[in-house]
Parts: structure tokens; sequence; C-alpha cells
């Protein structure tokens, strides 16, 4: 009976009791956060990456055999995937607005992954760590019996002041999104992504700017959680969404997932300022759509001229699909 | 080609780079332990456990069969695999003399793994994070292709003037071990343990305690840990072992590994008045040996006579052999 990593966590959270008073932000936003000192937030989130659904093993030399090398599956370089495990954890402190501090790995590696294998894969997420200045302070390694499971704690800070939650998102806050979104997959940006702390920094030191979460699952079901968490509707307009390529469609950009961009909702009277204001040129912010009153929890994408679009798929659910 | 966790570490330690000058203790303790307030330490580790290495995944139908009841496998309950995860996790608090806080957990689960039985797995964890004050802040649960990895991320906090380390112990030092020793997979006691946080803050707090660590591995490779980091030899005396169960060997005592016991050194001085004010009657503390200037990082275990035994075994490697 499949179920969803959203439904398990409904079904925890409840049972996980009473918060300590200095968790400023418990469990169900991008990191949870723990007042350490008077003003600043210390931030924690766990993230993982497992062989074969997040990146590939070994190189298919059947499917190399079948379709010559168009088709070739070749296996992720461990360098990749090292960086990929660090790189989807640092996404989740930039969608907080925050700093990144330390890591810790715990890897349970797969029978064929040897020493050369596992050097490789640390050297990819060392690169990435000292790029974001991020340490690795802790870790343990294991066996698996068949598969490649590795999991990453992150730490970060962020002034009290300035952390941006799920929950923050009002009726007229226009969404926002960094970046394009869609295709991941196919054009391998899923393993090769910059983590918007720079610009997650950035945002979290503008007071217009409410809510704020990375995509990783896709822009609607992501976008459906900030509802959810704010209370409030969504009307998202197709033909302002950043496609990633030529060839990246509507319902591409909105389910595909593992974009790692970051949406955001901004008070009215402020999106256009900030728009203006953006310092990266060299990363795309579009405005996509506008947070509503009605249908609370609920995200609608409208067609040019208003009229509703559905989609069968409904984004990137990481527990069951990937 | 085999090679042990703490040879791959060996390795990778010296590829982290500086460490910021909060961070007190550096990966290769039981914990790191950053400074986050003056005399303040925050301690952080992870473990992780993997389904048929650390627990049993299902009973196992065709020994059923054979052997009739006797030497049925049976599955391990999935509350006791979650409360492993996390006590194995608290032992590593203990060591330091630290106060368990918070915990993260990453879940990889089987395709055989439900939701009844995540839910079961979570039920184990939390009962022993109630018991312990230690608060579920963060998770990410993910499908494995076959394989049920889950590794937990703990949070905890010490004094600064009473953190315990591994490097600590110095020659003339007397080794105490609590608990009992061995035979941990076959009573069960790897899955029941109860994590020496009691024993651990006591430790912390009586100045005559130097080096302390947990024993997971085996006293014999964990307190050679202790050595090679005090730059001493140890010398312990088999006859003083405190064994779990009247089958126990001697060299079950110092190689099985999964005690979840704590070793520590005294200084000689101060080593008759703490065991004379153990205050914990139920578990047992026991001198076991004495750390020496002479042959640094090694550990002899001698017979009633001083004479050497040597043993095949050299512990439990969780990386390679569990």
């Amino acid at each position: 009976m499949p179920f969803s990593e959203d439904q398990f966590l409904h079904g925890l959270f409840p049972r996980l009791g009473a918060m300590p008073p200095e968790v400023v932000v418990p469990p169900g936003d991008d990191c949870a956060a723990v007042r350490t000192a008077p003003g600043r937030l210390l931030l924690l989130a766990v993230d993982q990456v497992v062989g074969d659904r997040h990146y590939l093993l070994e190189d298919n030399a059947e499917q190399n055999a079948e379709h010559e090398t168009r088709n070739t599956q070749r296996g992720t370089p461990p360098e990749l995937a090292g960086r990929k495990l660090l790189a989807r954890n640092l996404s989740d402190i930039a969608a907080m607005g925050g700093r990144p501090l330390y890591a810790l790995v715990a890897g349970a590696f797969a029978p064929g992954q040897d020493a050369a294998w596992m050097d490789r894969f640390f050297d990819g997420l060392l690169a990435l760590g000292r790029e974001t200045g991020t340490v690795l302070i802790g870790g343990d390694l294991a066996r698996a019996p068949h598969d490649a499971v590795a999991s990453l704690t992150i730490v970060g800070e962020v002034a009290e002041n300035q952390v941006k939650l799920r929950s923050s998102a009002k009726p007229g806050d226009i969404l926002f999104v960094t970046g394009t979104l869609g295709s991941s997959l196919e054009t391998g940006h899923h393993l090769t992504f910059t983590p918007r702390l720079r610009e997650g920094q950035w945002l979290a030191a503008q007071p217009g700017v409410r809510a704020m979460m990375d995509i990783s699952d896709g822009l609607l079901p992501d976008a459906a959680r900030v509802c959810r968490a704010s209370h409030c509707g969504l009307r998202i307009e197709a033909a302002r969404l950043p496609l990633r390529t030529p060839r990246t469609t509507v319902e591409q950009a909105l389910t595909d997932g593992e974009d790692y961009e970051l949406l955001f909702s901004a008070a009215p009277e402020a999106a256009g300022a900030l728009a203006d204001a953006w310092p990266f040129p060299d990363v795309p912010l579009t405005r996509v759509g506008v947070f509503t009153a009605e249908d609370a929890g609920r995200v609608a994408v409208t067609d040019n001229a208003g009229n509703p679009l559905s989609f069968s798929a409904t984004g990137y659910d990481h527990f069951e699909k990937t």
C-alpha cells in the first residue's frame, strides 16, 4: 500500500511531543531552528542520496549495447553523487536564509563501492564544502548488503529576525522563483546545481520577503506546502514559468522536481522594488503567481485567459517515486 | 580489497581542512563538540543501523523449518530496531559526559517495510527519546531498492570543563569499565541496552576521570583507540574482566562488540575514592587494567601470572564485518 512521505509525517508529527521553548522552528519546515543565544538560531536538517534513485551506481551495459552511445546510461561520477548529497542540504539552509557551518555524513556503502569510489565521493562532497564554508565534523561508515545510502545532516545559522518560514505567506503576496524549472534529470542539473545560498541570504535580509522554501519536489507540490502552512490559496500563471530548456513543458516545470531553486512570497507593495534591486544578474528572478485568500492550501494554474489548467502528475515524491 | 573504517577515516581526516576555532573537539572522538556560548559545548554525532546487519529484517523461515523452534531466527521487532538506532547515538553522548537534546533521522526503507513497520520503528525510537529527554526535530524518508538503512544524528550538550575525551589518558591511570562485556548478540543486549547517560554524566563531574569512550566495537579495539589518541600503552588483566554470562569467554568480552558500556581512565590517586563513591549499585564498575608509558598505542592482555595472552579476533568493525 503506497503512501507518501507527507502522509507518514502528518501522522508522525503529533507523536513527537511538546517541543522545548528554544526550538523556534519545529519539524515541518526546510530546517528546524534552535535558539542557542539571544537572536541567533542554529539550523538543522537531514537529507539523503540513494544509489540508483538519486544517482546511478554504474554504467548500464545492457542498455549500452542495445541503444549504442546515444542512450547510454553512464554511472554517475562518485564526485557528483557526493556533491549532490551536500548540495541538497545546502539548498535547505538557503531556503531559511541561512549560512552553512557543519555537516555530518552517514554512509552505508554497497559491496561494489571500494575505497577508491568512496574517496571520490568524499572528494566531491568536500570540494563543495570548501566552496561554501561547510566543515565536515562527524560521520559513520557501514556496509549495506546491496544498496548505497548516504545521509547528511547540515548545521547552519541565521539571525532570528531574518529567518524565513513556509508559513508566512499572506493573501495578495507575489510568488517569485529563482532560476529556471523542469528537465532537471535530463540536463544533469540535479547533479551540478549551485545551491542558492547567496540568494537566500540576500532575500532573508529583505523585510518584504515573507515565506520561503526550496523547490525540490516540483513547484506545484512545494508551493502547495507553503499554501497549507500559510493557510492561503495560490494562482500560478503558466505562461510566466521560467522553463529550463526550449523543450521543457509547463507540466515539467511544475512537477519534474529536483530544481533546487527558491520560491518565496513577497508583500505586494515590496515586490516591484525587490525585483528591481535583485543583485544577481546571472540568476533569473521571475514573478509567477499571486497568493489568494480563497481555496486555502490549494494551487491553481491558469492559462493566459485565466482558465484553469490541470495536471496528472502531482510532483516528485522522493519517498515513493525516486 | 577490504579496508577498515579506521583506515578510511585515517585517510579522510587530513582532507577535512582546518577546523574553525569554535570546534573544540574535531572528528575522531565519540562526538564532535562546538562551543555555542562561553563554557557550553554542543555535541554532535551520527550513527546508523542497517537491516540484516544491526537487526534482522524478517523471520528466517528456512532455518525455522530445519532447526525447529530452538534455532529460529526471528525478525527483530521494529520497535527494537528504532530503539537501537537512538540508543547507539545516546551511548556516544554518554561517552562525552553529555546530556542529549535533539535527534534527526534519515530513513531509507526497504520495499517490504510498510507504514505499519515504520510506525513501530518510530514508536521504539520515540519511546526512548521520551525516557531520555531527546526530541526528534528533523528527518527525511526515502525508499531504497533493497535494503533498510537508517541514520540518526544526535545533538547534545556538556559543560566545557566537564567534557571527556579519548585523548586524556595518562600512564599510570586505571582503566575502568561499566557493566558487563561480551555475548551481546546472543543475549539481545545489543537491542535492549540502557545507554549509560546517567553514569557518563556522573563521571564527567569527577575531576579524577580523564579519558572516556563508549565500547561499541569491543573493549580491545576501543581501548586501543584511547591508547593511540592518548599516546599510552595499556595492560588489561584478563581475570578482572566482567563477563556478561557464565558462558562468555575472555575473548568474547574483549572482541564481541556491541557492549555500549563506558570505559574510562582515572588518575591513580583518585581511583579508589571514585570506586567507593560510585552511586549506581545496579551497574557494576570494574577496574580492569592500567595505562602504561611503554608500547604507546598498544593493548596487552595478561593472565593471572602476568603472561601475555593473544587473540585472533581484533574486534567488531561495524564497517566491514557487521
